[in-house]
């Protein structure tokens, strides 16, 4: 995963054994020698080999690149490769070291076990990416994540063959790159939590060698509350600011001036540091959401606006947007920005990333731009994988567009918005689902297949731990620390059927603000945004009543699911009134039990093609609604499998 | 855990919130400043709170130490601390910030979550350790263990205030601390994994951050094969030598020869260079098991020891350890050894210790040696914890010691011998057990409840776990990589009721030599020690027996175990067939589900009050036989209280 654009299947397979080795022909380079070694232990955590290769021994992979890479990686740089696997060795080669990285991911995803070992199937694979520009965004200004964790990101990225680390490195919250011209954008517009430069240098190393750009983002001229409290000359309105508090709908209103030119003095001298410290060619701006409140209720910006024929606040903002391109373009960089940068006064190099749909992409496109998706990639909107998956870039008003406008869509990026994440459980927020996204801007248009996906993306997600990815093992710490006990068995029986709330539903305005230095350890913090368990409840009861209540196999597992959570609340429910942080979960444990016993019910009545009474059925639809309904910002997704069987039996005619 | 001397609860409990804050007033020095900068970290880990002090607001906990601590650790330093600990504050003073430390270990432990909120109950802790010498030995020669995972072991180990690090640092199998004077000693000595000067002194600084002193030990003059690969010279024999292969019986024949004046000179340059890199007062040269077969062997040896007029091998050793001893004293080293080194000709100062038994220690005593008892304390022979806690370092011979003779046990140490660990499940082989080690050596004589024990060292387990120890998480991903896939249940079903052979089973003679190179991947490598649900099956059936077979919760719980266990083959078994890894197990889980069914039978004849028939309990018994041999190098633990149901229903009278 993501699946190659050929597969060949051949006969037999090639055995992984203690005396696997590697030799590299052609092109060398230090990328390429780290590459290979971190290719070696990898096989090795993920085998348990401790590889010993036999001194004169042909290699059992024979790798050549033609030739290596861009000293800075560059947009659509040559990512292809070739693999064929026989049962006496196999051969990577690709035109440049860069596919060499890709290829290597697909060889460790081929390694299996079998009853003889472990083993990489025969094969001839032939693959390169759909999209050039295949990113992860991930925002450490609301929650700041420490290096290590986006190290260990950027290894799970470069396993699914993802490209870009967008690092969102400013907002509202936080300012987390250390300038050494403006010391107080991160002495007061931050917590004390920020990167230094010689940490941004090192993860762009990392970044680099295994085949990611980083692109930095510093969103201006909105959420930029956190560059005003050292700087709030910059503002457009009178401050004093704050990082704490305020509402969602207030809280965006400080926006950058951007009628005085000791702005673009400032930005001037910021963007001149930060494109020495950052080497891509490619730079983000930001520019989305921006409130024009402040420029409204500021007679100086107004007179600004009409002296210069302007006709609204989004004329100012591109007149802003073109100053800063300029000064992007003496620092050899692109600007990049979210859909509102779009605006026919920019040059046509420019990148806009849609956060608002395909039609966007379609009207860049049209009028000559380039464009990224994350429309539909917001992993921190909690879908399941399946409808991330479902985002095509080249659908709705994209669909349409000249074979020439097309190739103006250079791909995507998931997003992790930083609102409920931190370093302890932003992995699985990320992972797998991740995984999903990276193979839509990989693999062709046609790879649609949902069950493989996650057959799929359910092996990747047991590498990723090997990988040091923590998305399934912080949730056993985080329900050890809920429960206060090492017996977590009934409590995981719970957190395996529920999903956090969906979209922006866990807060509204009338909570008050945000704390963004509160903990993050309810159990919506901890169990995964989806739930395997429930997915795999629902199949079952399609395969069920589509065998008209006849599959007996499938009957026993789904009494098997429904007795162990009729039977867990007894279980549960001693340990949910002992720890504070389990409390607000009881509702959710009885529902679940009750759900079970109604399931229980329903499949005896079906059994028995006995249709259920209606006094019955109307008595348990009315704890599905209950049950339906948030708790402790939750979802129980087991109700509406349920739901079908007790309906079904009751509409059932004997 | 280890539990303090004198312990006075006290009404009420301390809240820990996000504005818990310290304060150290007294003695300041960095290791106490980052000692608290750790505390408070690990203390967010197990909370999940991210700690905002409210400035000005008085300090949470109030830290004083009298004086500082030695820039280089001393045996006998003072460890001892007070901790109170009411609803509106907590105070921890000591005479040395090295009682802080460990004051700080007994602060952790006592947070535990509750009802309202993670608090701290009040109570009143005055403690010191009953040994001044509290260590863990780690063998890195058999297989190298890299220096982040020693690292964490230190941080188990200062959880549970042990305070020696024994570095076995050679071996037959690899000699790992570099030498800049004799480069061929890890050069041609091991298979290229060893420690740089660099990596050693670091470690040094952790480990004495953490309160922990650093003792090196280079085995000679046996145990020393891997010297002679690029220093034959050595060798009392002719060589060639290799690492690789040989029986343990002939394996260890190589021994260094003590008659020459040039292994002198070497030692005196190596010891030297050793002295300056390991600023601890002791150093360990190993001295056990020499194997006097290469001195037999050699004539001009024979001669020497005619020439010296002594009267055997074990003469020549204490001529050779007077020889190391003159040299550790002019590098202003005390000399530590084994058993074997005990000799009237050796100085008082040094210390035995030993692997043999209290008697040695005894002796030692008796003759006015000091000693370390790390008998009974060896991890890698698999014992569960109750045994090696049970395990008193004044009984036996040491009982009847003098008071004055009693004071020369300075203490003891654990042993993790490294023939059956890698890095990855090594953790696991040391903790949790090593916490009732630990416990022993620092708590009071009489601090000998099991079942005590066992429930701290489950909490302790958990929090280990916070530090970044991966005792229990490795086992997850180990099992997941036999089985090739995520769902993991039922073979953690089994993998929870064996444990591995015990003493030095595993391995004999006749199966060769051990290849330390071969991956350590099987359900023996992966399993815990001590199975813990076995445990709580045998007390079960325990209670459940002593009631008359009338306790119906303990019955209830029985049941529900034994249908686990009865039904797990079928779900296991088409998962053994498909992985190499697993093959070997299928006997086990057949087993498991026998008696599973064995002892649902034994309940229902119980139940009855009917007694079983003959027939049926000697087909039973036999059954429990096959059960109890070794499979697959392991054990399963619950035949024995099973065997007990089977056999009180056949007894019983109706």
């Amino acid at each position: 995963m993501p699946t190659p654009v050929s597969v060949q299947a051949g006969s037999g397979q090639l055995p992984i054994t203690q005396s696997f080795s590697v030799a590299v022909t052609g092109t060398h380079d230090t990328s390429l020698d780290s590459e290979v070694q971190r290719f070696q232990s990898q096989i090795s955590r993920q085998t348990g080999i401790p590889f010993r290769p036999k001194p004169g021994a042909a290699a059992t992979l024979q790798i050549h690149a033609d030739h290596g890479r861009q000293a800075v990686q560059k947009l659509g740089e040559d990512e292809s490769y070739e693999l064929t696997v026989a049962d006496s060795g196999a051969k990577l080669t690709a035109p440049t070291s860069l596919g060499v990285i890709r290829g290597l991911q697909t060889f460790l995803q081929l390694v299996q076990i079998t009853s003889a070992g472990f083993a990489v199937p025969a094969v001839a694979i032939k693959d390169q990416p759909r999209f050039p520009w295949r990113g992860t965004m991930i925002d450490v200004s609301r929650h700041f994540i420490p290096i290590d964790v986006l190290k260990r990101n950027l290894d799970g990225m470069a396993a699914v063959k993802m490209n870009v680390l967008h690092w969102h490195l400013s907002d509202d919250q936080g300012f987390r790159a250390e300038s050494k011209i403006f010391p107080k954008l991160t002495g007061m517009g931050s917590d004390g939590m920020f990167y230094t430069q010689a940490e941004i240098r090192d993860l762009i190393a990392y970044a680099h060698d295994r085949g990611i750009r980083v692109i930095p983002e510093f969103d201006i001229p909105g959420h930029s509350r956190s560059w005003f409290l050292g700087y709030p000359e910059l503002s457009s309105g009178s401050g004093p600011y704050a990082l704490e508090g305020g509402n969602r709908s207030t809280y965006i209103d400080p926006i950058m001036d951007p009628t005085r030119e000791s702005t673009y003095k400032f930005l001037e001298k910021f963007i001149a540091e930060m494109a020495k410290l950052f080497p891509d060619a490619y730079f983000h701006i930001g520019g989305d959401e921006v409130d024009g409140k402040q420029w409204d209720a500021n007679p100086q910006i107004q007179a600004f606006i009409h002296a210069h024929g302007m006709k609204n606040n989004q004329d100012l903002q591109a007149y802003f947007n073109q100053r800063l391109q300029k000064i992007l373009a003496k620092n050899h960089k692109i600007m990049l920005g979210w859909d509102e940068i779009l605006h026919p006064d920019l040059p046509k190099t420019i990148i806009v990333q849609s956060w608002r749909g395909q039609k966007t992409l379609a009207d860049a496109a049209k009028q000559g731009y380039s464009g990224l998706l994350s429309f539909g990639y917001y992993l921190d909107l909690m879908w399941p994988a399946a409808k991330h998956y479902a985002v095509e870039p080249m659908s709705g008003e994209a669909a349409n567009l000249t074979p020439e406008e097309q190739k103006r869509i250079l791909g995507g990026e998931s997003c992790q918005w930083a609102e409920w994440v931190t370093p302890e459980n932003i992995d699985s927020h990320i992972w797998p689902r991740n995984a999903s996204i990276a193979e839509r801007l990989w693999s062709p248009q046609n790879v649609t297949d949902v069950n493989s996906m996650y057959a799929r993306m359910n092996a990747v997600s047991l590498d990723l731990e090997f990988l040091g990815l923590t998305h399934r093992s912080a949730r056993m710490h985080m329900l050890h620390r809920m429960a206060g006990t090492a017996d977590i068995t009934a409590l995981r029986v719970l957190a395996d059927v529920v999903e956090p709330v969906k979209d922006y539903n866990r807060w509204s305005d009338e909570k008050g603000p945000i704390d963004f230095h509160a903990p993050l350890t309810r159990m919506i913090d901890a169990v995964y945004p989806e739930s395997d368990v429930a997915r795999k409840f629902g199949s079952l009861v399609q395969i069920f009543v589509q065998s008209g209540y006849k599959d007996q196999a499938a009957e026993a597992q789904i009494r098997s699911w429904l007795i162990v959570w009729r039977d867990n609340d007894a279980k549960l429910q001693p340990l949910l009134g002992q720890t504070f942080l389990l409390q607000e979960d009881v509702p959710l444990s009885q529902n679940l039990s009750a759900l079970g016993a109604a399931g229980l019910q329903a499949l005896d009545y079906l059994d028995k093609s006995q249709p259920a009474p209606d006094s019955w059925r109307i008595q348990q639809l009315a704890l599905m609604d209950r049950a339906k309904a948030r708790q402790a910002d939750m979802l129980l997704m087991v109700v509406v499998p349920v739901q079908q069987l007790v309906e079904d039996s009751a509409a059932q005619h004997n």
